[in-house]
């Protein structure tokens, strides 16, 4: 396995894995251990959370593996993010989806993924999605609070832009570490709005959500979507790898150093996309996998 | 009444009364010169010009008003706007509505504001729209000249990008003190152009124009206007105040600091604004309100 | 000639001759070397090339001709650019078009421009375009290797975006000294994407090339670009000159200082293009351009 520097003290594996659905997998507390133990085995350190997934339910599962072997804690990085309040039968007081970034639910909903995870800090936290009613400076006091308590020790943005991410940045003293973002052959926004190159010119290596297109792309009628998965089969077959290493070879060969998110609960796909990095797409291959993707020829 | 303090040396009431239409008003110079003295008794003391409004007759029109009172002008603040030239008949000569930020335009559009203000200063002078042909440093130019006879006491512009705000600034010693863009539930522009990052990061406050979407909103067929304003009715109801209220509230209550330019000539109208500033709108409302002018759900 | 001076050691011609389509010219050498010289007698000293340019034959070709007048190359600067992997006879293995901004292509492709150019150095080296697989560490390393050399002078972009500008300059120490980008009435935008303010905050003179819409103009159904001719054409018969001349006065008018790249290998053209830069364009007759190639009001 290879690992990524997101700072001076913070290092991910270059594979990432989300457990975004955890809770759909029906694992049990064991089971869930017996799967985190044999992804760590395969270098995997880094796990992706959020405290909104499997409707506020995630990160308790999670925890509750965790609570089988707690020497596991210090083998692994948690990530975690905060930010979203979705309407859930948890919170029956909501009358909307909405964002919130105020002090208050940032340093809440950090303790209490803490305290679902059954952990005392978290190595990385995100905010969520970028907001239209943004404080930077309050989130900055939130953000201080929390490093100084020990309780989160990196902090780092999800689906931002440039100059969403610009102005956080703006108020904090630390770094934000990372901006995790979707990015895919059928997701190629971040090549047009401008956040590649500002991951480049700030050295950021960014985490990639959704690295498959979301999973469905198997079963879909969307043209632009069969025409390259057309050519990511081709690709696949001259190297001799699966659709899914091809992508993740694909994403991981960029020079700003993407870190994928997988999604899967099988350790045999896990396997998969940690063999992955050791493909050599060459650079004919990765540009004819971008034009599959971007549905037109290049300029 | 609230304040907004531009910069070190200007502070705007963050309610600013527009003038655009003043010559539609039908007031004789002395109901005029009432209005403002009860404006102004609402703690409202910015007054927002241009030189084409009315087609250029809305600044001589408030300089009669004021004429019959000098001594309100050590109590108000005059802001004003300069570089469009509009096709009229006070200017036959003219072949084609065009911007003109020459140094010579500018400062001779300056000089006639106060000429028809009967005034010695502008407290504020925007550059009204960016423009396909822009000499930064021509425009600086003239800024300090304007600067350096006291005629222009501060400087900002309208409708920019924050690129073209970027250009501007470079060319200049002193900061730009706000941008007047229209912000509106009907006008989200600006919180995707990244503008709202920029003024965030440079602690710039930003004036609103248009804030209730231009004024016809309430007899469209635009079905999604129509859908905003059930939801602006509702939280009108929630709150128990009018829907203009509601949006005034909504604007202000943004961390950035909006300050809304209405353009009422009726004096009610007016209180009901200032007493927008008292309510408080919660931010499940704010979010339901960015989403019925967004039109579609958030991600 | 006027002459743009594009950094302190490079300065070029107002007009640029471009040598894109030379080997469709059918000129022997001797009438190349002609042609070159009675453009130089202009006062046009700038030529434009790719490595690519006529299936990698422009340059060659042009080579060709310097070669009957070695003492040529000290009154020209030359121009070339790199990065594109066109498919052509020339490169059977290749099995897609694509971009190799790799040190090893970068520095390759620059040396067989001064081969085929048979000079020593290249005045001027363009990346030619932007590439989402782009490492800006690699490129300043060629960069540097080319310069230490001698081998090129200057460095600079083609058909980048500021973002992207950002990042190349962010790991360079010398400054790009220009971008070369499509620029007309046809074709507006730079003036929309952020590149116009970028080029005037930093003192960035573009190159614009198919300053004419690429030659097909002329025999479009298009009606917006007729629309726009109409005006071109009602231009040129106020200011009595042709609707070429009137394209580059009004290139040549703008503060950013652009420098059009003709195409044209007939002589009498290329003398109407310099001639171009003695027309005074007012700024209405620029906006009622602007306009027309905008295809709607401005606001």
């Amino acid at each position: 396995m290879e690992y990524a520097q997101l700072s001076d003290t913070l290092s991910i594996s270059r594979i990432v894995q989300g457990l975004w659905r955890v809770t759909d997998w029906n694992y049990s507390d064991m089971q869930l251990l017996k799967f985190v133990e044999e992804v760590l085995s395969l270098g995997i350190d880094s796990f992706d959370q959020a405290d909104i997934y499997g409707n506020y339910e995630s990160e308790k599962k999670f925890g509750e593996a965790l609570k089988l072997k707690p020497s596991l804690r210090e083998e692994i990085k948690i990530i975690s993010k905060c930010g979203i309040k979705l309407l859930s039968d948890k919170f029956p007081e909501r009358k909307a989806k909405h964002y919130d970034y105020s002090y208050e639910h940032i340093v809440k909903s950090a303790e209490t993924s803490l305290k679902n995870m059954r952990t005392d800090r978290l190595d990385l936290l995100l905010l969520h999605r970028p907001s239209p009613f943004f404080n930077a400076e309050e989130v900055a006091r939130a953000f201080e609070f929390l490093k100084k308590g020990g309780k989160v020790l990196h902090f780092g943005v999800s689906n931002f832009k440039p100059s969403q991410f610009e102005v956080l940045q703006s108020y904090l003293s630390d770094s934000l570490v990372t901006n995790q973002v979707e990015i895919s052959p059928f997701c190629l926004e971040h090549f047009e709005n401008g956040n590649i190159d500002f991951f480049q010119k700030h050295k950021i290596k960014p985490m990639a959500w959704s690295p498959l297109g979301g999973g469905n792309i198997f079963n879909t009628k969307d043209e632009g979507i069969i025409s390259c998965l057309e050519v990511l089969n081709r690709i696949g077959e001259e190297l001799n790898c699966s659709v899914d290493q091809v992508v993740y070879a694909w994403l991981v060969k960029h020079p700003v150093g993407i870190c994928p998110v997988i999604g899967t609960g099988k350790i045999e796909r896990v396997k998969s996309a940690a063999k992955s990095l050791e493909i050599d797409l060459n650079l004919e291959q990765w540009f004819q996998i971008y034009e599959a993707g971007l549905g037109e020829e290049l300029p």
